[in-house]
Parts: structure tokens; sequence; C-alpha cells
């Protein structure tokens, strides 16, 4: 049997693990990125957290590493762009860079499109063809798997969901469009509309943050929320009507199996998901469509490694 | 050398064609489809007109029969469900009878997959692995092409950008949907704009047309947009708007390397794509994305046939 080594190339911490063909974590380690140091002491650190995995356990036969990394960045020839949370990268060969490194094959992807791939294989998509993926925190990612096939385009950018207008009087996203479903749903846009609304002139129990010069987080919105705030619970009932008509575009689009939101945000729960169910089930096309599960994501924060490691597995058993 | 039979099963006519497998027609009949009649005329029609060009040139071998049908159906078993345009059709297993009728194997697809498969296997769309293609008429259908392969979905019912949602502040859809693509940017909703800005007391030339009783189209809008009249030009400019919105959140999703677009309405031309191709220019996220070529489809009205021709040939040679 064969393993592979997954890494997790994240904007706070390095992840890597050894894990055989079914998913299983053999062996972990990681480092802290310290992102803004630049590229070669976080491209030293992925080394060392790769070694340390790779040298963990002897005799055994390792096929190839994947990488999950913050994109764009193109999956078919393993470059990562210009990722906007790791500074000083540019067009870093990372494909060549660790094959070179290690002798091994090297397959590199966005990481809420493995992390799509992960949860289709060992999360809250198992046993279904067809998934479409949300991560929701201060963005929004995703990912896409139609017919067993993660969805990467004519270029490796295909999956960016959250870059898609859902409100056209919306504000200008740093994306360079306009009111995208991340500038309408995604964590930020939760503590906005709760600002916007006490700033009209209603009463929350989050007003002493703001008085208080701190600033607002969809978390504290969220806390607020749960505790029956009125204004936080408009906020995110805001965000949960532009994820519902997000949600149901994708499905009108790619008429998946089931619908998986992960990421902070959906932390939430019901508040998030009740709504999100409903317009689904008010607006569909077609009975068949109206039923889509809208599920959580089940693997936490083992999501971006199992991704890698997924993405190793698919391209392997690819060749 | 294998020939296949394809029908265009359409609310108009039947046509039918047997071509070669690069999509050269050796011969075509059709028929009109008097759709009110019913289920079992039509189905004798479609026999009749199936069997003119099989028997129309003899000593060759036939490998199957593509069928383009209105939607929604299902792609796998060959069902269609109930076409809005075809009274009298409720779960008809179109493949079953056609196989049985003829012997030969039957694949059975919606009309707007179909053509963007032709498109992309003979039309505008010639050696591109991944393209979206758009038909503009009195509704709006679609299908997508992603690294080689026709999008499906877990019913079968995938492919439909036409039902999502660009206005959230727009009418609610036939679909269920509300401030639909096709809602805002189809022919009804030119012709509906223009009503609007009359209406609200612009001058139009097409004011005599609204007085003389008749029905406003998107192509008398068309037309006099054409000619410059002002309340014409803004009505297309507002569904060219709306497309534009659709068009890249399509390009944000598949990352494809063109888009395509045919039907009635594709026919404004320049009126159209300009202000879709400036939106995408001016919001796309990436350059890549920014240069995608929006371009007319370029199959006319031989789109559907050779889309059932193109399905044939797929499913045959993935067997």
């Amino acid at each position: 049997m064969g393993y592979v080594v997954g890494v997790d190339l994240g904007g706070t911490q390095i992840r890597a693990c050894l894990a055989d063909m079914k998913g299983s974590i053999l062996c972990e380690a990681r480092q802290p990125t310290l992102a803004k140091e630049g590229l070669q002491p976080v491209l030293q650190r992925m080394k060392e957290t790769i070694a340390q995995v790779l040298h963990g356990i002897s005799g055994i036969e390792v096929l190839g590493i994947g990488v999950g990394s913050p994109g764009p960045l193109d999956p078919r020839t393993g470059v990562v762009i210009a990722p906007p949370n790791l500074p000083g990268w540019r067009n870093v060969p990372l494909r060549e860079i660790l094959s070179q490194e290690f002798g091994l094959p090297v397959y590199v992807n966005n990481d809420a499109n493995v992390a799509a791939l992960a949860e289709q294989r060992f999360g809250a998509g198992r046993g279904c063809s067809d998934i479409v993926y949300l991560t929701i925190s201060t963005g929004i990612g995703g990912g896409v798997i139609s017919s067993g096939q993660l969805l990467l385009g004519a270029h490796g950018l295909a999956g960016e969901p959250g870059h898609t207008t859902v409100e056209p009087a919306g504000p200008r996203c740093n994306c360079g469009n306009v009111g995208c479903l991340e500038m309408m749903a995604a964590g930020p846009a939760i503590a906005r509309h709760a600002l916007d609304l006490m700033q009209q002139g209603q009463h929350s129990t989050l007003w002493a943050v703001v008085q208080g010069g701190m600033e607002l987080t969809a978390e504290m919105v969220g806390r607020a929320a749960q505790e029956g705030d009125d204004v936080a619970l408009q906020a995110v009932a805001r965000a949960a009507h532009y994820l519902g008509i997000g949600v149901l575009n994708l499905i009108h689009i790619f008429d998946p199996d089931r619908v998986i939101l992960g990421g902070g945000v959906s932390k939430l729960g019901s508040l998030l998901f009740d709504p999100v169910r409903a317009w689904v089930r008010e607006h569909a096309m077609t009975d068949l469509q109206r039923e889509t599960p809208v599920v959580p994501a089940a693997l936490g924060d083992q999501v971006g490694l199992l991704g890698a490691v997924a993405w190793a597995m698919d391209r392997i058993s690819s060749l």
C-alpha cells in the first residue's frame, strides 16, 4: 500500500501529514507560517515540516506530495501566482521547488478546491459524485466536484462562487467585481450589517463594543445573535438571505447531490442554515432540487490537510 | 466509419439527420411538431422523421440515435419529465420508446446542453476544453463543457444559469426563483423594460405599436434600437447589463476558455456583446479572466441537430 504526504500551507500555520490512501493520518507536524518574513523563510519551513513527516516513519513507500495553498494558482503547473496573505509570493513554481527537494511528484491546488475534495472523499460528501462546497469566514472560497471530478477550468481558476454578483446594488469587492456573495455574506459583511443598523439608530448590546473602540467581528455578532440581540439577528439574517441566493444559484447551475458549508461563519448553525434551506425549498425549479441537502462540513480544521492528501491521491490514481 | 442519427425535437419542428462522426450531415428530414395534438401524434411524427433519414441511405452502419429534447429530462435514463412546450408529455421514457422502435442505442439530452456540445465540437468553441454556452431567446438556456465533459449534475438537471438570481429585487420567475437572469435579460424582459420606460413618460417610436394594440416583442425593440430609438437602446442596455453580470458570474465559477452566446436575442450583435464584454473586462478577478472571449454562436439553426449528433457521438465514444 502506498502513502502520500499532505501539506496545508495556511496564512497562520504550515501543517504536513503522512496518510494512507484511505485518508488515515499516520503522523503529523506543524510550524507557524510567519508569512510576513517573506518567501524564502516560508519555503524553508515548508521543507522542514515535510521532511519531519517523511522521515517520521521508515520503510514505507511514499507516492507523492499534495499541497493545498492559498490561490490564485495554476494546479496544472503548480505555480502559485500572487496570494494576498503570503507577502513576497509572486509566480512561485512551488511544485518544481518541492519536487526537486524531495525527488517525489508534487501536486499543488488551491486550499478551497482541495477542501471540497476532502469533504467529498472523507467528510460530509462521502458517497456523492456531485457536491458544491463553500467555506465562509473572512472570505468565501469554494470548490465543486461534478461527476466525481474536481472542477478546474481552462486556467485552473474555476470555483470562485464567492465572487459572483448576488446584489447588483452592492459594494465593490476587492476582487474588482460588484456585490459579490463574499461582500454580502462573509464575516465582515455580518459585522458591517450590524454596524449599519446601529448607525441607523437601532439599539443593540453590541453598541458597547463599538463605543469602546473595538472592531466589531462576525463572531461577536454571532454570539449576540445566539443571545437574542435583535440587531445581531437581523445582520445574520441578511447574510443568510444572500447566502441562500448564492446556494440556490449553484444548485441550478450544478444540480449537486448536496451543498456543504464550512468555515468559521458556518458555526452560526441553524441561524444560518435554516434560512438558506428555506430559500432553497421555496425557490428551486424542481422537486428534486428543492430537497437538495445543505449540510455542515464535517472535517473541521483537518480539512486542509486531508484535502492535500485527497488531491495527491486523485492525481496519482489518474496516472 | 460509423454514422449516427441526430434528432432535434423542437416546439415548432421535428428535425432528423444522418451524420458521420465528424459532424458532416449526409441527409436531413423534418416535419412540423404540432405539439398541441399531444404525446402520441408527436411520437409518431418523430418515428417517421427518424425512419426517413435511416432508410435514406443504405449499406452504412448506424451506431445510435442522439436526441435533443426540451427539458427537464434525465439524460441518464432518457425520461422526459414535463416540458412546458410539449403538452401531454409527462415522464415519457423517450429512450426506451425509440430504441425499441429502431433496435439502436438512443441517447437523450436537453436541447441547450446538446447545443453547448455542438458549439464546442463543431462551432464557436472548437478546440476549447472549457466553454459556457447560453442561448437567449424567450428564455435563457445553457450548457457547460468543463475539461471536455458536458456538465450533467446529480440528476441530469445541471446547466440552468438562466435561473440564477442576478437581481434580488427582481420579479418572480415562472421557475419559482426570484430575479432570474432569464427574467432580467431574455426577450420578454427587453420588451418589458421598453414598455416600462414608455409608461414612465419617455417618448419612443415603439409607442405606436403599443397604441395599436399589438404585443411589443424583443425583435421590435431590437429593430428600434438599431435605428437609434432612445427607449429601445435603454431597454437593450438594461438587459445587457444583467447579461454581463450573469456571464461574469459564470466566468468566475467555471473559468472557461470562452463564453458563447446564441439564440434570437444574440442577433442584437454589438448592442448586446459590447456592454457584456466591457462588464467582464472591468470586473473580472484576474487578467486571464478579463480577457475571456465572449463570442457569438456559430451554428445557427443547425445547432440542435448537430447537438443531438454530438451527444450520441460522445456517449458512443465513451463506451
